[in-house]
């Protein structure tokens, strides 16, 4: 399906992509105009630094996209697109001071430029913030993105809390693995669209069914950044590739591998994720090939299609014309477009 | 006016307390009855921990007493009252891990019985739960706690910022001073009052006269704190008295001495606050000295004074029987209660 997928971007690229821009730019625009810096300076400095660092901006357009298509009118979703932004770079501030991170988007981290105590603080208002743009919208739409958006925030915590216990424990499993990246990355992406519905007023089975199309294509695309992570391009995957194995970060990869090989291989691995290298050359090759040898690469593909086709799925249930289903999967075909 | 005040509690202590006690003793018993601990564990555990440490529980007190006052029914306030515990306590789980404090209430922070990580996270979900409790109200309601809670928690944040910012500042206003503390800690205390008012759904008149209330108590509270570490009775004042001079914090105080004072004192004072020192028997008499001959005491009494009255004027002017006037007047004076 994938390959198939891919000549039909080759067709439709330009259309997708112009669209996608102008969300962004209208995203940005509307990013600008607000007024970050005020007093005390010295807390809202930050919040303006992270959130003009850059970024793709996808789960705004996301909301913007969803608007647009189920009212014509993606501007009154600008409130909305900007509370998930600024939840999002909340997530990146105090993440980066939980990961003890130095770079973001090459940029110092808040709390590398600043301190920690300025990266707490920040974020915490940043947090406060995300909810005050729900304020722009009557009680009804109100009661339900603040609905939403809680639950969604605190689905984060868990995920990053069971990433963080992850990291001690030797005996996860891949459904536990599955539901650790549906709470840390892919319930904001299913938010971010279903907030587009909830400003369009659209009904809520159509408010329910993107969501879940965001949530299946949030999974796919976190699997997908898992294989990238090992076995991408490094001239067009943005991170250093083999970050994972560095960290020996149990990613799907790992987890199947643990799974479906043999005593050996798996004692293999299990020795290389022990401890932290300097030199890592050696290990990137090793860890690769168990995983080749191992039909990883094969199997995490085949999983990916079928969390991307889960998400089309839900597409054809919705009440909408063909032509703007046609721009919600244009988009997760878009999103997907990285060579996996 | 305060000595009136006095001879006045003695009568009506008993039955104020009583109040005072049967609220605590409801929210208690609500608070507990939530399930705090769940998956993952690691995330709930320091949540369910703060939150039984224990304290006064004067916010959400004051939640449900003014709902009751209002509208006779206290317990639909329950879920805002807790909200603003759960606050409240976040705001202490950040604020330990900012001031690097190992105690709380006499027990281990939450930052030293876990780690930072765990204080950050556990801290950022008690801030989105705080919100979600609102959600047991209906829509109108939900949006103007929700408003109220954002604006609130931001001043608070604020505030935060602004007491750090000082800790570096030499040139401090006493008017920078009183709107510090007015974010920091007294909006919280107006919100609470309010928050019973909105759930109460009493006339915004009404309400707003309260949060006035609140606001000038809170004022009057915080200086009388600041009065009590130097000046109040080792025996009843909760924490240790000197904490502040030994701390080189720049309370009322220490403004004002440097507001009234002759050039010697204030080259005194100056010096004693350029350093920590180890043994601070000496500074702390010398320090209490110098305010004492330049009528520190008096002049702080005389403030908190003036914002005792400002908040009991508020009273006169509500929309509500004697009666409860007197209820709302006397929980002023219990609070302001501890000799001055």
């Amino acid at each position: 399906m994938l390959k198939a997928a891919f000549l039909y971007i080759i067709f439709t690229k330009k259309i997708r992509s112009l669209d996608i821009a102008h969300y962004q730019k209208e995203f940005l625009t509307y990013l600008e105009s607000k007024n970050w810096i005020h007093e005390p300076k010295n807390l809202y400095e930050p919040i303006d630094y992270i959130l003009k660092l850059g970024g793709k901006r996808i789960r705004p357009v996301l909301t913007l996209m969803v608007s647009d298509i189920f009212s014509g009118d993606f501007k009154k979703a600008l409130p909305a697109a900007l509370a998930v932004e600024v939840f999002h770079n909340f997530t990146l501030v105090h993440d980066d001071i939980m990961d003890a991170a130095p770079l973001r988007r090459g940029k110092p981290t808040v709390h590398e430029k600043w301190d920690t105590n300025r990266g707490i603080l920040s974020g915490d208002a940043m947090l406060i913030l995300a909810y005050q743009y729900f304020e722009n919208y009557d009680s009804i739409v109100f009661l339900k993105l603040a609905k939403l958006f809680s639950k969604t925030a605190l689905e984060v915590c868990d995920g990053q809390q069971l990433d963080v216990d992850f990291e001690t424990r030797s005996n996860v499993t891949i459904p536990e693995y599955i539901n650790m990246i549906r709470l840390k990355t892919s319930v904001l992406v299913a938010a971010a669209l279903k907030m587009g519905a909830i400003v369009a007023e659209t009904s809520d089975e159509n408010a329910q069914l993107i969501y879940d199309f965001g949530l299946n294509l949030g999974l796919a695309f976190q699997l997908q950044d898992d294989y990238l992570d090992t076995f991408g391009d490094p001239k067009t995957f943005g991170k250093q590739v083999g970050g994972d194995i560095i960290e020996n970060k149990k990613t799907y990869l790992y987890l199947k591998a643990l799974e479906v090989s043999g005593k050996e291989d798996i004692g293999k691995l299990r020795h290389f994720y022990k401890k932290k290298l300097k030199e890592n050359a050696v290990k990137i090759g090793a860890v690769r090939r168990i995983f080749e040898m191992n039909d990883i690469p094969y199997l995490i593909k085949q999983e990916i299609e079928s969390y991307t086709e889960k998400a089309f799925a839900t597409l054809t249930k919705m009440d909408l014309i063909e032509e703007d289903k046609k721009r919600l999967k244009d988009f997760g075909l878009w999103l997907m477009n990285r060579a996996v």
